[in-house]
């Protein structure tokens, strides 16, 4: 691999890559590497042209007739079943609702009422801690003996106590991925039913929820999907578990006739029962510009670029800074991991502040973690190579130890 | 009343308005009079400015480094901190978050926590349907044997059974509205918490929180805080209660540290905690411009014009449509109603698309009620005028019966 890794090689990938266009679809700014899309994506210059649009002529000019004149009443539904084919979804499981956090809450209460003779809710420890928080949040609230139970291997302990198995697709910090469909396979074998956290892996891996025979699924609009800061979430339910789907939280927009105003509840058909309040229109018109720019590129491309943008970066940072104590927390192996690398250095925080000055952003996370999110419609081959090259210019100058030192001393 | 009740006199009253001012603050659209501001606030200019900076600005050019170079992360308590001046909040009470309907789940969750040898969430017939769902949603959830009573008197009704009284101040058809000082002391008198919704009273009349002794509150910034289309919500909590609420969504914003991703949940002190998942930054950022423009205006200066406006409205009505069959469903009391008025009348649907047809934009609920919103912030004396006579054109020329023989038609 070495003896190929020159910038101009890099440089040669991009003029190649398929895929390039789609960068100028982008607001980045000029002095930017931007490495944290798998935090918040970046901006796609259409959503600045279309929440424009919402805001001054629907809203400013429509009004009260936009919910109709311009279907904003629709909008979760039409979003969500866009990014259906995003994950592979049957038609009609998918809707753009809430928060990730609330989704995980409402999916999480139908299926333990689905499985009334199970009371395990089984995770991984390393889940993201929103996830825990919401599983351990729900049986507090229900008191009826469930327990959560996070462990490094769920797989092997999965048995017929449990209810569901809870688990993010591809890892936050480290990027590993689970076999979705294996996963499921073994879930369902003991008569379990599966949630999925596509949060991670949504726009960054190929999924196929309906041909793994995911049963419930939630995931994040404002990673992978570019929708914008705090862009709504979405949920997933195979169509044969929504006929009898409990949700715990019967808001009117979920109900056959919102407009009825009857005293009773009675769930709409299907997956639009998951809606409970007035969606946010402004935030619903970003995500729906990411959704569709997501849609017109190639999956499998998008895969191939992601996954060789990662043994790049891999390979870069074994070469140029073998010596700087960075160890890789990400699969090699391209079918075990998402669109993120991550290294641990005891250094991390110093060192991400250090290059973040440099212009090559990417993040941090507690307690040593440093995270790239290679998202293949904007990184190029040699955006790998700069970010890499300034990686090893802040160990060989030492720049992170003055940023560790103002650090220390914000701290204390 | 009457000899008064000429167009040129409320011409001169829109002279001598003091509010007058504000409405060029909005973009209203030249042909319509917009008397849905109760269900649709509309668009603040500097909204449409606000919006494309933090899209164009922030998220485009700051990208992930906005959640603190713009304080992203400070919207949902700073807003919320404004809010709280508008309701009359003690301050450190109000958070913006999730939806109406997601924030009263949580509220009530936590009310019947706080309160665990009570098993009734007392409410009256009337209230907004997604109120009665969703007590009824967690009651059914939590199958503790709690139980949801929705009577016509529920003072009368209350007792040392109710947890928590939960009402609409200000009811979404009638605009009739409770005494919330009254109603709090009479449930405070047999220990019941109280969980009053502001959605149509936030912005429409004063309100006093904290000297009225309310525990919980939630609320809607769509209506008359003009903070655009799906905006999101607002809770409120009393401090003394906030230190042992018990909030059943647990998510990682509501974590006393969510970015240490500690693997147990902690809440955060005070109202932080009832946050759940990430905030949508651009429905946000238009809420905030729509609560700056409402902390402007002077709330006595707006009821009082509002209240004016209703008794004009209600004095044109009888005295142009006097015998068209409307029967007004609005206290004639000042101090027992919203800012908006409402009529019944059987053929209120075809009524109001004629009127809609003309450009006077009020709305309809079933089965037969029409709603008019007089937001004093940019609707004119003059306004409520030129509304009647448009009513009273619609009714002369028996325009409603061709919107009837549409309506019919539509529908068979």
């Amino acid at each position: 691999v070495t003896a190929d890794l020159t910038r101009a090689a890099l440089e040669a990938l991009d003029r190649a890559d398929d895929l390039a266009p789609f960068r100028a679809e982008f607001d980045l700014p000029a002095d930017v590497i931007y490495l944290d899309g798998n935090s918040l994506g970046p901006l796609p210059k259409a959503a600045a042209a279309r929440v424009a649009e919402v805001v001054t002529r629907e809203w400013g000019t429509s009004l009260i007739r936009a919910w109709n004149a311009h279907d904003w009443i629709g909008l979760p539904l039409r979003i969500g079943e866009k990014l259906g084919r995003i994950i592979g979804a049957a038609p009609g499981s998918t809707l753009v609702a809430d928060s990730t956090s609330v989704n995980l809450f409402k999916l999480l209460a139908a299926a333990l009422a689905a499985q009334p003779k199970r009371h395990v809710i089984l995770t991984e420890t390393g889940n993201f801690p929103t996830d825990l928080y919401v599983a351990n949040g729900l049986t507090e609230l229900l008191r009826r003996g469930h327990a959560v139970r996070a462990v490094t291997d769920p797989v092997s302990a999965l048995n017929e106590d449990v209810a569901v198995l809870m688990l993010t697709h591809v890892n936050y910090r480290s990027g590993a991925m689970h076999d979705m469909a294996a996963v499921t396979r073994a879930a369902h074998a003991v008569g379990a039913l599966t949630l999925w956290d596509l949060s991670h892996s949504v726009g960054a891996v190929p999924l196929h929820l309906a041909d793994d025979n995911v049963d419930l699924a939630v995931g994040c609009g404002y990673k992978y999907l570019n929708g914008g800061p705090g862009a709504p979430a979405f949920l997933s339910v195979a169509p044969p578990l929504q006929a009898d789907l409990r949700l715990p939280l019967t808001g009117w927009l979920g109900h056959a006739e919102p407009f009825a105003f009857a005293p009773d509840y009675r769930p709409a058909d299907g997956i639009a029962r998951a809606m409970v309040g007035t969606p946010p229109v402004l935030s619903l018109a970003a995500l729906e510009v990411g959704v569709d720019l997501m849609l017109r590129a190639p999956m499998g491309a998008l895969s191939a670029k992601s996954q060789r943008l990662l043994d790049l970066f891999i390979a870069l940072v074994e070469q140029e800074c073998a010596e700087d104590g960075f160890r890789l927390l990400t699969p090699r192996d391209a079918a075990r991991r998402g669109s993120q690398v991550a290294f641990a250095h005891p250094d991390g925080y110093a060192i991400m502040q250090a290059l973040i000055a440099r212009g090559v952003i990417g993040d941090f996370r507690a307690p040593d973690v440093l995270r790239f999110g290679l998202a293949p419609m904007y990184v190029r081959h040699v955006d790998v190579w700069d970010a890499v090259a300034a990686l090893r210019e802040v160990m060989r100058t030492g720049a992170w130890r003055a940023a560790r030192f103002q650090v220390q001393r914000a701290v204390t």
